[in-house]
């Protein structure tokens, strides 16, 4: 469970001889901010933890859940005095928030966030917090499920966790970052945030995009929704990634544009492609395209069976 | 378990009374034929099973596993005397099985098939079978794995089964392939063969092509098969759609070609008006159409959790 386990090269490890956070405030209690809530306290990880929601239900059922000790309406009251910030909601609504908070942010207080999207958020960490204690982070976990009531102590066992700090930001805040995700359970990797907008964009942003244009596509036909009642496993797969929270996908879409953009252009040209080779009855050039796939997918296995089609993973 | 027990009218009841097959022959011994054995003779409604594959190790699974009592190479031999012939094989070989097995049918025997396209199965038996033994068929059910080590005996347990009998098809045939299906668990529904390919385009074939697509523009990315391992539960699901088998979807594209392509186009059509919202930075155009594809997955509930990727449900 501690980053002295692993064998690389760790910064500031002593962070983990106690507590690595005295004072943790959560932002945003949906599925990821309560179970970070619940993974510190389960494991002792923090003093005492704070949260703050708009929504009166989210904060009612953390504070029952145990996913945090107090639980505010109002932001600022709730990072008050806290030596990490963790921010828990869209993406969109992220430049906003830190706007906002910091003003009221205590001396040395690290902030770092669970969007999906790292390069708008990576440049205002950059504008708004001089000191380079901001360290975006994206925690690859999620469910189907959302709210305080679907958080688990254990969604970032096993789960990877990126960080995507720049040139700008202080070593020892991304160390302090890094060493609570290893100490909730996760994988943490490290990589440039257009790099991380690029990787993304094509192995989550375009599949849920094409997940949502192919449901689409099906509930505009005459009695769609119907058909589905007579669907195999292979649409119930498509139509449970499309459950994932408009809202977010929405803010996802509208941050990482560019990269979002490229990967639907290429998508699209190797469907043409297939549906030139069904057009001109190529079954060897169609057939050729399928094993390559299906050969792929075998050597990805099925090491991780998480299901995070809910939070953008 | 028997066809009674429904309260809508069935036709030739008479045959449940005694085991609805004396002697079936399964020709292709893959998972859906296989399981089709095994679910027989878990509910003895056979006397006796005789299967083909030209896999020798289908052959010799088969007998070891209690799929069939006798397994041939041959086809002929396998068929010889039964009373039902079951054909488990992929579509695009559907056609040139039936040529060759018509001269060896026992008189009055009954034919069907399990094949995911159903027009051209159905325009070949009214043509090689003009007694109107042919009844066409098509269960949704199915596994990632195939072949008879796959099988079940339950696979078929509250499954659909799609029968598509033609005005030329003999009621008393179409009763017994019912029952069968019934008898094996399944929930059987009647259509025209057109109308089984028009939403089998939408639900099932349009799917799995663009989880191949999808797959395949990852792959073309620089280090695309790295980056899966980044890739949370959404990729995932996408690429396990992709594992089904490339010759049967081959087969499938080639033999439902124009309902394919229409609803490639219409795919196309909704995916390009997403692009265009994401590129013009419409967030609410994004977020209704998201939204509405949600509200009809929770409509669609989680009612059937068997997953079928492996066949083309």
């Amino acid at each position: 469970m501690t980053a002295g386990s692993r064998s690389e090269p760790i910064e500031a490890e002593s962070s983990l001889s106690h507590p690595p956070v005295e004072r943790l405030a959560i932002v945003g209690l949906g599925l990821i901010g309560s179970s970070v809530g619940l993974a510190c306290r389960a494991r002792g990880l923090t003093t005492e933890i704070r949260g703050a929601d708009i929504v009166p239900d989210h904060r009612a059922h953390a504070v029952e859940l145990g996913v945090v000790d107090l639980a505010f309406a109002d932001t600022a009251a709730a990072i008050e005095g806290a030596d990490m910030v963790l921010l828990a909601v869209p993406v969109g609504s992220m430049i906003p928030l830190l706007e906002q908070i910091v003003p009221h942010l205590a001396p040395g207080a690290v902030v770092t966030d669970v969007g999906s999207v790292k390069g708008v958020v990576a440049a205002a960490m950059e504008r708004l917090l001089p000191s380079g204690n901001g360290v975006p982070g994206h925690p690859i976990a999620g469910r189907e499920t959302s709210g305080p009531r679907a958080a688990s102590a254990d969604l970032f066992s096993g789960a990877k966790c990126i960080l995507t700090p720049t040139h700008h930001t202080d070593v020892r805040a991304t160390a302090r970052v890094r060493g609570l995700w290893r100490a909730v359970g996760a994988e943490v990797l490290q990589m440039r945030p257009e790099c991380h907008d690029e990787i993304f964009a094509a192995i989550s942003h375009l599949p849920h995009i094409v997940a949502y244009a192919l449901m689409g596509a099906i509930l505009d036909l005459e009695g769609g929704e119907n058909l589905q009642a007579l669907a195999g496993g292979g649409l119930r797969d498509f139509s449970r990634v499309a459950m994932s929270h408009p809202v977010m996908w929405r803010d996802i879409c509208l941050t990482n544009r560019a990269p979002i953009l490229k990967m639907i252009g290429r998508f699209q040209g190797v469907l043409s492609d297939l549906a030139a080779m069904i057009s001109a009855g190529d079954g060897e050039g169609l057939e050729r395209q399928f094993a390559r796939v299906r050969a792929c997918r075998e050597d990805l296995g099925n090491g991780n069976e998480r299901s995070d089609s809910g939070h953008p993973g």
